[in-house]
């Protein structure tokens, strides 16, 4: 999507060979436009396919999961990286590992709002080693739900979540892939 | 706002007489069609109001947030409940504790993306004590931005939040003010 490969020329920070921030319009500070524009992308993306649910992790993804599921008129779940004290119902979990901040957080979704009638898109901001992806597809899995596919904003193609789950037979769309990060510069696949 | 009356009143699910669950439409899964009326309505009431950025806090305020920011035409920030490690910048802080949750969280915003400048309207999902929408005001009096004022979707008018911020002289508006919680039905103010 070349509107958001320019807004990651323009404003993305490379910190490393392996980390890109983009705080200015994704993370931190969000574009609702752009938002908007991509959530419409997706939708056009997936156009045909039956979805009845967009599924995210807080709190970075619900952005662009919302506008797609504005887009889509379907409903979004996010799931929750901590079981809050007023949850109490059956629920489905997942595990996933943040590099960033260097810890494992059980992710869980109630058992109430995902089912095996229903056909799942999973959105999320970043796709680098597919674990946050991962951990959503096996909470799709033990609700029965059938998984349509994953969107992704920006997916580093030089780690290997992508790869990973393409393999798996997972449809998988980005907006925007990343070859590599290399002195202060992004070079898009 | 009676659209969101209605649906509190069809599948909200009152757990105690301070505790009102809207996990199927606001807090886990969302209804994205009353998120972009909703944020439609705040535009609305605010209208008239120089506004240049809409604050928020993770996770589950950034869904009628970005809408509110996407009818306003303006960036959405989000507070963070915590410092990651790829955030290196100057940044302005609160503190929140959450009743829900058991816990103090430090709420934080890049000094990147608030200043001087700004105008801010805060919006978040639930007004209760007032302690997150505390911790954002304190953040936007650091980064010397003018509140325009507060949006909330449900507001718990039996707790003390509401009247706390309204006698500071800051302008809150509720889209629905839940006067009590008894024996398992809401009653609006």
């Amino acid at each position: 999507m070349e509107l958001l490969k320019q807004k990651i020329k323009a404003e993305g920070i490379v910190v490393s060979d392996r980390i890109l921030k983009v705080d200015s319009f994704l993370n931190h500070q969000i574009d609702p436009v752009l938002m908007q524009a991509m959530g419409q992308e997706f939708a056009r993306k997936f156009q045909g396919e039956k979805i009845t649910k967009v599924l995210t992790l807080e709190a970075s993804g619900i952005a662009i999961a919302i506008m797609t599921a504005l887009a889509l008129q379907v409903p979004l779940i996010f799931a929750k990286k901590k079981r809050p004290s007023t949850m109490t119902t059956q629920a489905y979990f997942g595990r996933v590992h943040s590099f960033t901040k260097h810890e494992d957080v059980d992710i869980m979704v109630s058992a109430n709002y995902l089912n095996s009638s229903d056909h799942v898109l999973i959105i999320d901001d970043f796709l680098a080693t597919g674990e946050a992806a991962r951990g959503m597809i096996k909470i799709v899995q033990q609700s029965g739900a059938v998984l349509v596919g994953v969107g992704i904003v920006i997916e580093k193609s030089f780690q290997e979540g992508g790869q990973y789950l393409r393999q798996e037979g997972i449809r998988v769309e980005s907006l925007a892939r990343i070859a590599k990060l290399e002195q202060g510069k992004v070079y898009f696949d």
